[in-house]
């Protein structure tokens, strides 16, 4: 049987990639080159064209071309609403001007989505059908696989749970994101800091309260610092709070977390499962629930844009695609 | 052609129904007992077999029953896990026991699933896809349509938007229903007039703070009174912040409101409309979401669990409920 082919696209703020897989999805091929974000839409396009070309299979069949976009995506038109830190990528019909320009359909999802779309397909929640997928970084994105299909809504703007609100101080409302994010971590020490608090934070940020990162806190923390360790511990529990919700709402099998923040590891999930253990209102909720970290490093995007091909866009089952990569290792 | 009948129980606290509908889910019979909500689970189930007996066809065929039931339960497993305010309803295999005594299907869901079904396939979100169905009365009960169908989750403990965390103070962590249920709205007061608030409320309670309830509330409200106008204003704001959670979760086509609460009408959905407005990363989530009451008054229930056997428990899509009922709206 003839190979079939698909190539996913990951584009980030910094750099692009771009992969040609097999029908299995495993990687043939893959090149990258640097995203110019300041050079606005049109240059990056062209870019992005010659990074699909570098890879595109000499007299071969290309079933599709997948793109991972850093914002809200429309994966029913095919626009990208907004690249995030990509200057001038405002209401672009990027799925079109790529299928004109290489004659396969092409299809679109916001990182977050195709890196749920890829986790659950090859990642760790591989064989599950209930999965939520939250990266915390420097924002919280999440993707959300209802039995077995990407949760798009009406116009793919489903699945941003990082906007849950999770707290109100009069009008002041916070959300999981700006609660539980690396930026959060680091808004938070800074805050505690310039308050007066006595912490190796400050130090290692060079003296410079403003210069203070999530990745300082992280850093202060590996070396006992009891603020860091506190600051830590609550972002746990606030993340833990998040997750709370949607397990009520999605009463999932499995959350697969992904982002430089997950890898604070037991002090960041100890506190997390013990918010969710006090505060779901039955065991169902968590006894046998899979809290993994992601599985598949830094080609998540690529392999998800791939998978966005396979299910078309998202809108089809992940089982389709599992069914067929299963076919095609007994081939 | 031969006419195919469906049965719906409604198991409520206080009393049951049972209705016998055709296959266009017109009511054809109903009859209603008195819960003994007392007597534990053997006597109510042989009230309940009474009752579906009272309105089964004779002669007929019945394609199965559904059940809607106050609380948690495995539409899977076809158990009851808990009936609210009934003793003795924990772990109650009901599916089984009906089916074993009547030789037809029968299927289970909890009355916040089954009003959602109820609405989307014959109620205000009929031809809506992506729907969430809110009942705001002693708690703040939930089911939500995704892409047509119901989100059951793992083991059917999905859509319980009631507890989505909404506010934290310290370990105190809030929920939307007790934020926004009409039992929030009394303790809100109580809390109030014993500080010291003056108000209309407390004379409507007889003068005791202990006797106010939303009602109480509800009532000085429409007598002007300020302390219960501003109460009510800030649960429609803090329902709306329950809102804004769901929709960057689900971006859905219409939200249905149900229950006693959603009676204090633009009092309410007015500064709910404010907070969703104001709290929503883009007007994507918002500038075309339709806000509804719900539409099937006291016979929601029944009609929900006629279209539980439709949808094999809301597993299926209600799209093929609705095919059919078109089918045979044109014989």
């Amino acid at each position: 049987m003839a190979e079939e082919y698909v190539i996913g696209v990951d584009l980030g703020g910094t750099r692009m990639r771009a992969a040609l897989m097999d029908d299995d999805l495993a990687i043939r091929a893959r090149e990258e080159t640097l995203t110019h974000a300041e050079n606005g839409f049109e240059a990056n396009l062209d870019r992005m064209k010659n990074l699909i070309l570098s890879v595109w299979p000499a007299g071969q069949t290309v079933e599709g071309i997948g793109v991972s976009i850093p914002g809200p995506t429309n994966p029913f038109t095919g626009v990208v609403e907004l690249g995030t830190n990509l200057k001038g990528w405002a209401h672009i019909p990027l799925a079109e001007l790529l299928s004109q320009e290489f004659g396969v359909p092409v299809y679109l999802g916001n990182d977050a989505n195709v890196a749920a779309l890829a986790e659950a397909t090859r990642g760790a929640a591989a064989g599950y059908k209930h999965v939520i997928f939250i990266t915390l970084s420097t924002g919280v994105g999440t993707g959300i696989i209802v039995d077995g299909r990407l949760l798009l809504g009406r116009e793919g703007l489903a699945g941003e749970a990082g906007h849950i609100v999770i707290n109100v101080d009069g009008d002041r409302v916070s959300t999981f994101e700006k609660e539980a994010s690396g930026t959060a971590l680091g808004r938070k020490a800074r805050e505690r800091v310039e308050a007066g608090a006595r912490s190796l934070i400050l130090s290692l940020a060079g003296g410079d309260a403003a210069s203070i990162t999530g990745k300082t806190v992280s850093e202060a923390a590996a070396r006992g610092d009891a603020l860091a360790l506190e600051l830590i511990h609550n972002l746990g529990f606030m993340a833990g709070l998040g997750v709370v919700s949607l397990l009520h709402v999605f009463n999932p099998e499995i959350i697969v977390f992904g982002g430089p923040v997950s890898g604070l590891g037991e002090r960041l999930f100890g506190p997390m499962r013990a918010a969710i253990e006090q505060n779901c209102i039955t065991p169902g909720y968590w006894n046998e629930l899979v809290i993994a970290l992601a599985g598949l490093g830094e080609n998540v995007s690529l392999v998800g844009a791939g998978v966005l091909v396979l299910t078309h866009g998202g809108v089809e089952s992940i089982a389709r695609v599992k069914a067929r990569l299963k076919a095609a290792a007994e081939d």
